[in-house]
């Protein structure tokens, strides 16, 4: 058993130090997922290098020939990429030689592995940083859809998994609106911080030939180029917080995940998942497992484990690159995957699912989930103190406890025995629908404030275009 | 022995249920910090109540009396904190109504312990954001102070912890300048973010009296009030953004402090830490232990370990207050303290370390660390391809390291036996400091450059007021 | 706001240097809890050097004389702990001093802070283990308490938080007995595993005096000596350890709590907590908010987090002592007490909620959570081979669907039209009783195996003693 | 540019619902690593079934002929692995009922995918904890080799990083044979505490078929079966704490890995890595790059995160299964892969590393690093109180610093200016080899100390076999 471990372990190794040092050095197997920063990179630095007469304009244009040959091989499928070239750089540096001979040579000029790689790397978590933008705002489409659709849909609202007060299940889908925003607004934030192109730090301290930091950079759609040379090449900030934003993103699907799971049971029967999104039983009907929420939900330790990975390989480098750093593209590019997928399962669960709307609204009216709202009326229209007002509550619900009822159904003789004072007006707070509907406070989950929240999102989203 | 531990385990809680219940559940003993944000919330929150007639002026007035009261009491280490009364809000309230009757119990309008639990918090994290806005702006100003001093003090410039190319203390300095800068865009862009007032999403649904969000927002010095009352209460991104940037700032010092363990062995001997950053040897007069630079160092794990705890803590809660969130604050706090520690300590070494000028310098020439200019130099003067470049290079390396020389000492007419074309030109790169003064690309070492970089970010400081 | 936070960034430090360093370096405000062990290793260490003719057998006395004294005022609340002896050992070498003069000094003999810290603390952790095996094995005896009393209480068996079959309340308890003897025989391990004395290590390479480490080592039992000076004053696996054997405890717990919050929801009512271990509404008698259960689930958060802590900590930290290792003792102190209340509160949540039986039946048999049991049924008593098993048994739960009925209740003739050799037997096996009596096999759910398990651990903890 | 990462958020799951929920829910991708404990499983289970009587001897037969064929095809790259199908278990199942047609059914008898799964993974880090185990006890001997061969070759003993007393390389080698010795010790425990069978627990409950758990797991050389089903299917404590271990053993190779990256600089030059283990620079010769031991201590990161991972997937699962638990397998996998990487790397590097023991020997001698020595000596010898002996050794080090000499060269009469008692045999502590040879205590760093420590590991590490 364990063969393939057993190889790793063992076999494999036995071949001695140069067959280790490839397995461990090599990084092409995960960074040729470059490809297309490092040929995009290429193409800007060698038309500023002939641009300030440092190559010639006919060297220039074969290497961008030969640069396109490659890009379209690689695309094609036919390009062979090899281990012992280490990695996506000298994979195509080494093939553009082969295709346009020495003036390959010439591409190399005023650059520097080391920087190159910090392009690359930058190119596509700026990248990611877009697409997780977009990924979020159709996570929101769906959600304001459903938010919507639902403004009136009573459910009830849980403080410790315990139903408290009254809510609307499109309040409820507003709130991930938010914590979506939030996301939103941390991916751009930092797509903007880091929107500096590295390339003409060269190895780590600059260069002596005239090049043009600023023309490169433009043409690669970065603000400016960065300041200064070692950190250019020593910053993996861009990277962590990636990881940081999508960790944040992560663990707020892991919130919804895990209502999804609970509102899916028997018990709560709230939400009932499409067949694309859950696998049952053949011979147990009812059985509906939350196959894709609970992996959402797990998705946010996958993405945790590799803002940690990421952190701890940081932690304590001398300035300016060590190998250390070629441990980031792999922690990146899993979480890039993984919340790709959670979020792309999330956006598909949220359209899907089925709300039971009347299950909802019995939980929310279960518990005398009302008698907030009953002691928020005393005070407002009796003016009684806050305590005291607790304790005719109270004594109201010990009432309704009593006669096996629920609060709106108490008869205003038995509620005057409590207070003279209260008139018909207190059932427009009693059941559930006029609770929600008397949460009118900015934010509150009044149906008509979640209507103009709907509104607001919707104006808001639409001006992104 | 582990008398503490075993009261812990045992003793203490043999009295039963309430006293594990108290000790799991009060949070008095950490949450009093945040006694100011309370009563600043509660000032804000009464003021609003009165200006919407929900609350009279005169019982306002008595309430806001209380609460001054207290906050002296507290400020004047007389108040006595309860953990029978759990947590800073009850503490507070509880003596209200001892000072001023009844009268305390209108505080309570309109308002819940989880929109209170989440305003006070929020406001002790904005606080920690521009607390450490200005912590980094010091730690620039010490860094930008070194780095004019040293614009020319040669340094070797490392990759792989080894001498790659000459680069000056000044511009390593200026690395760290940039790193900071990061640092404290992510927290005002989190800041920013985080800017706004849960206060009156009261439980979780909103409330019914006519209150004023906005205004208590304005009085709070919010940017306005949080759109979903769900949301407000059972948001915590801002402590997780907290940590994250706090865990990258931790990471940006642990380098620097690495790098100063390293510099101020005997054998590296760059720099030498103050006596007030090091402790010594009674009788082994050189040795110098870089205590500080080594618990900073080692601050970065503990912060970390606070960004994971409060990840692990926030996955998968459902909607809206749960208890687990009480996990919040000791996280945060102890990230608070921390960092600061560590940033002020950076701080005080950066501005005290005696910096070794000559042995840089030597370390900087040696190993032929300007072959790398000489091939360039061979490439932008003479036209060689790079190749051919570095093959020239490398027969001039192997000749001085024949002749034990540097590569500056080797005679013109060695030089011209690889490449007749070679002139005395070639010496003006070939010395350290003619190495440095040549990488004059934007973000590059060169001195002028690096005094740019200093007249450049003292200007953007200084805008800052 | 934010004075505190205030203080510590600014005004605090703003006094220099020398108030940063005792900030940072000072560890007597925590690594006071280890008096007793430090106490115990000097008196061990003297001791020993005693009867090696080190130390005169006179200051020897004086020495212990002088240690006891200590030990009585620390306990007694009258020792005064100085910042600026820095840490536990100097304030107790210093009070030494004071109190019996000269003869103090030479109790530091052939021994260094180094190996003194690092015995302290591996005392402190042998004590937890010891500790968490005990709280462990409280914990065990609650559920097995539990588990004997509800060995025929039927609940549904769930996966994916949806009930598949019937299993029963007792064996339910049993898997979490399981987990804790798990816990308990990593935690024995690791205690094995680290039970060797660091003393005598000195600084780093040992000592040169004529010591015996085996007979310290066995004073304050320890199986033996460390083999390595090196290694004992640098090793903290004995740390990360217990933090690791915590973080997975933890986990056992969260899931033990997350399951009492579901199961304490209106919708489940499967358990009902005591007061002790929840919170209610002075006006919603109904809620019961699961705190303790929430606080529980929430402290694996906070215990991943040192673990983390201090596995970054050591990370790249070269040989022997540094000072980073300084914070390993917050973590695991906080992990201690973390654990112990988590556990605490855990063994009296499961000692004091109540079951509700009915509800757990009731779920355990709606969804035709017998359909494999009949499945099976029809493969082992018919002979069927698997898919028509499960054939026939889709049919016949379309059936009890169709009728609106469960599978029990189901006629004989009906259930032969499926099979025309289903005899009567069959109903042996459709009830949920019946599905769990029919669980026979080893570590299966039948309550005879149920109670078989329960007298299995009760004569194996019996044996512990 | 990020064209995979376009093609994961968008275009790919533009498709929909089905294709998002394949590539977030199929697990064949990682799984099918696991086809050999798969089939392993099935042949025991399926030879028990048919003794049982369950199956008949015939349809065993058939079985088994099917799934060594299955095992053929899979090592021999015929195998076609099916998205479809799910993950490994499926996919073997599927392609057995193609071979062998309907008793291919049988198989499922008294199993559920559930049991299996925990089946496959359990054995598959059964295997990693042997395979961790052999590649520990290679590193142990690369590093006994090594120690043997330096028992005398004095280097300096770091504290800080600062020479504080000296020791031998070959002691400094012991300390990892120490923490080698720890980490086989901890997959040793590991190994035994999870070498238990869960094959029987079917879904989560056991079985009503009259299986012998017993015998099955006999035949896959456990030590027995689980005694909890729901806790069979529900338990990853053994995964958890292989990443456990796996962490610590990082932990420890950074330790060494940061030590080669400093002890490689010019500045310390005390080792020389093999090029098979470095990368170089064409043109500057002595850069010698040290890539492995730089991604080495880099891994750490990588399986710190592993480790978080699965902490924070399995914190807060009800029992028994969840889907999220599929999370596991990568995270251990790719621990598995890496760990192994790193080991097989740093004994390589142990081997070949060339050692300098002249430079070694002078940074050991400089600083005055056996003033601790000789202050040792005058109490040892004369008797002189440990305060005393240091200010005595303090003016020592000042006269040799005054005449710039170290200790071991000041002449006799000087030294007894500062006591007259001083006498010839004190120059047997003050050179780092008399230091060294005097440092006899156990576990000290003596020449002798360390040659019989080599010879004591040579017999325990023998005695395995």
């Amino acid at each position: 058993m364990g063969k393939q471990s057993n190889e790793m372990w063992g076999g494999r190794f036995a071949s001695g130090p140069d067959a280790i040092m490839e397995a461990i050095n090599a990084s092409i197997d995960f960074d040729k997922r470059l490809y297309r920063e490092d040929i995009a990179g290429s193409t800007a630095h060698v038309a500023m290098l002939a641009d300030r007469g440092v190559v010639s304009q006919e060297d220039a244009a074969e290497i961008r020939r030969g640069l396109e040959a490659i890009l379209a091989e690689i695309e094609g499928g036919t390009f062979t990429f090899s281990r012992q070239r280490e990695d996506i750089h000298m994979n195509v540096e080494a093939r553009l030689a082969e295709l346009i001979g020495p003036a390959a040579g010439r591409l190399h000029t005023a650059r520097s592995r080391n920087d190159q790689v910090a392009l690359d790397f930058r190119l596509h978590v700026r990248s990611a940083f877009d697409d997780l933008d977009r990924a979020l705002r159709a996570f929101q489409d769906a959600l304001l859809a459903r938010a919507e659709e639902h403004a009136d849909t009573v459910m009830p609202g849980f403080t410790h998994l315990q139903a408290a007060q009254p809510v609307t299940f499109g309040h409820h889908c507003l709130a991930y609106v938010e914590m979506a925003a939030r996301d939103r607004s941390r991916a751009q934030d930092a797509r903007r911080r880091m929107n500096e192109s590295p390339l003409g730090a060269a190895a780590l301290a600059g260069t002596g030939f005239p090049i043009d930091r600023h023309q490169v950079a433009e043409a690669l759609g970065f603000a400016g180029p960065t300041r200064n040379s070692l950190d250019s090449v020593s910053d993996r900030d861009y990277a962590i917080e990636f990881l940081s934003v999508a960790a944040i993103t992560a663990t707020h699907l892991s919130r919804l995940a895990e209502e999804i799971v609970i509102w899916s049971t028997p018990q709560f029967d709230f939400v009932r998942l499409s067949d694309a999104f859950s696998t049952g039983s053949s011979i147990m009907p009812q059985k509906k497992n939350p196959d894709a929420a609970e992996l959402v939900r797990a998705k946010t330790g996958r993405i945790n484990g590799s803002l940690v990975a990421l952190l701890t390989v940081m932690k304590g480098l001398p300035l300016s690159y060590s190998k250390d750093m070629q441990e980031d593209k792999e922690q990146v590019f899993d979480a890039i995957d993984n919340l790709a997928l959670a979020l792309s399962a999330m956006t598909g669960m949220v359209r899907d699912l089925q709300v039971n709307a009347a299950k909802m609204r019995a939980a929310a009216g279960a518990g005398f989930s009302t008698a907030t709202d009953l002691a928020d009326w005393l005070v407002r229209e009796l003016g009684l103190p806050f305590r005291e007002a607790h304790h005719v509550t109270g004594r109201a619900v010990a009432m309704a406890e009593e006669r096996r009822t629920a609060l709106e159904d108490l008869p205003l003789e038995a509620l005057r025995e409590l207070d003279a004072r209260i008139g018909e007006a207190v059932y427009g707070v009693l059941s559930v629908d006029a609770s929600v509907r008397s949460r009118t406070s900015f934010g509150g989950t009044a149906p008509d404030n979640v209507r103009g929240q709907v509104r607001f999102w919707r104006e808001r989203l639409g001006a992104e275009g």
